[in-house]
């Protein structure tokens, strides 16, 4: 029996999660749950049901895991505790400083309604995360790096956004290839904000606003930009609605450690994704994961997961054998 | 109370492993034991025993879980399921065709000795086959990349030194730029055996042999070097013992794959290690892993295990809160 799947959200994440049960063999869609009117809501996959989510205590035995896919200020805080009461749920919450709160309210939830929640998949937290941890492990004595990009940081856009005379905005964040050439020679490099990151913009603005005024309060808007090299392009509406609407993103983590009686051996691991889609690469992690937290449940047990409690056995459909003969 | 780890066999790997479990604060060196005289072993950490390996019964009760540091041809085979009736063990059990049966007669041993058995930890297999395991969890429809070094071939230098007039030698895998490239671009390239690695060979001739016929049968050999571009050095024995003693090595695990409505968007996934010493890197993974082991032997688990079977958490000495607050 397939998994049945349920999505809460139909945006991005919500559409990304669709696509990644299609390409599964062991599940299937089972209803997406909407707030807004199931009526104006068109999905991809025939004959699934769009549901208004009042409705959604009905399907408690209809659901094995629940995709939760809303933002993480205000959606997730509310919603993973709330249906971790009545499914198994996965989530993506991404406010890295806010994930031990967000973890004990999902926990105690989880607990009493007797189901597994697991929290912050994706690929920051998720995938960085597992690399972080399996890197400080193997290697105590060293340094961590992380980098971001190329890709849309949703935070700086909306920060661009709000300056006024800008009409709309995108932010890519640039890894420089100088700083990951210093982490990859093994030097061990001290990198400020500045060595690490370029912002590069794409400014919309409003007929008659002042280019000049905008570009410095963009470069000196302080947490956002003035530690970096900021470049600002004005382009119009046109041109960043066709040139600039993709969602590729992507990143680096490194730790570089040493060994020895001496410390005289340096060991560099490396881990970088470069997605297209970044929406659709984060849900096909939340899938993944959607299969060990179904597999977790049927064992038994219950209360708030995050990927670095789960076996990587567990994202499979292959048997231990399989995976034992084939990828070990 | 720190965790008593015992080594088995002191070369290299032995070597590496007293030097990991000094860089761990929650470990602690019980006992190293040797099929050699232990008067004519030295080990590097004071006031610890070096013992016979007939005596090694007697330490049962000391040992939290032994590191067993021989080879995987012939040592492995027969000391893991002998000595995992005994002790919680952990192997770096490398020949990938031979894992299941090795799994199958580890896991009966250490089921009737009520411990647990941990094999095929290291690098590859170890941490490669995670990153093959993860990334094709999340990316069912996409392709595999696995190359190897620049590092030394241990098989490669012996079938060298079995050619008639060799008196020494060593050979470097090396994994080809223009492949790795072709990989990263997303092109999904189909790479012959060739295209991927090349090798290249340092020899030390006996007094009075045949360069050409030597360098001949190198390159003409079947399966080591046929299907390789082969490039032979020929060097006195003080060069190869001076310029060529290092253990470095090092590799790259590619998956790349496609998601989307019509499998329009591509993501690539890298993983990689720069190695200074391959012997001190396998067997800090393998003592990151030994913490793993004292804890599932500590909840009552039994029988073998590898590294797909264990949560990241488990390797760590953090608990899981500190682990969610500052890697996630």
């Amino acid at each position: 029996m397939k998994t049945r799947i349920g999505i809460l959200g139909y945006g991005n994440l919500g559409r990304g999660t669709e696509i990644a049960v299609a390409a599964a063999n062991d599940m299937e869609l089972a209803a997406v749950f909407t707030r807004r009117d199931p009526s104006s809501v068109s999905i991809l996959t025939p004959n699934v049901p769009v549901i208004n989510v009042d409705e959604i205590e009905k399907w408690t035995d209809k659901i094995d895991v629940l995709v939760l896919c809303g933002g993480s200020a205000t959606d997730l805080p509310e919603q993973t505790p709330r249906y971790a009461k009545l499914f198994n749920v996965i989530d993506s919450f991404d406010t890295h400083a806010r994930i031990p709160e967000h973890f004990a309210s999902v926990d105690a939830a989880a607990k009493e309604g007797g189901k597994v929640g697991l929290i912050s998949a994706g690929w920051d937290p998720g995938l960085f995360s597992l690399n972080r941890v399996y890197a400080n492990a193997i290697l105590p004595d060293g340094k961590d790096y992380t980098f971001w990009g190329k890709g849309v940081s949703q935070g700086h856009s909306d920060a661009i956004r709000r300056i006024e005379g800008v009409k709309n905005a995108k932010q890519y964040t640039i890894p420089v290839d100088a700083a990951l050439d210093a982490v990859r020679s093994g030097a061990n490099p001290e990198l400020t904000t500045r060595q690490k990151h370029t912002r590069e913009c794409f400014v919309v603005l409003e007929d008659g606003a002042d280019a000049a005024q905008v570009e410095k309060e963009i470069k000196e808007m302080p947490n956002y930009f003035a530690d970096y090299d900021t470049i600002v392009h004005f382009i119009s509406e046109e041109e960043l609605l066709t040139e600039h609407a993709g969602m590729a993103h992507g990143g680096f983590v490194f730790r570089t450690g040493k060994t020895g009686i001496n410390k005289e051996n340096n060991h560099i691991i490396e881990y970088s994704l470069k997605l297209d889609s970044n929406p659709e690469f984060t849900t096909s992690v939340l899938i993944a994961y959607a299969r060990a937290v179904k597999r977790l449940s049927d064992e038994g047990q219950t209360g708030a997961k995050t990927v670095l409690d789960i076996p990587p056995a567990y994202l499979c459909e292959q048997s231990g054998e399989e995976l034992r003969a084939h990828f070990l």
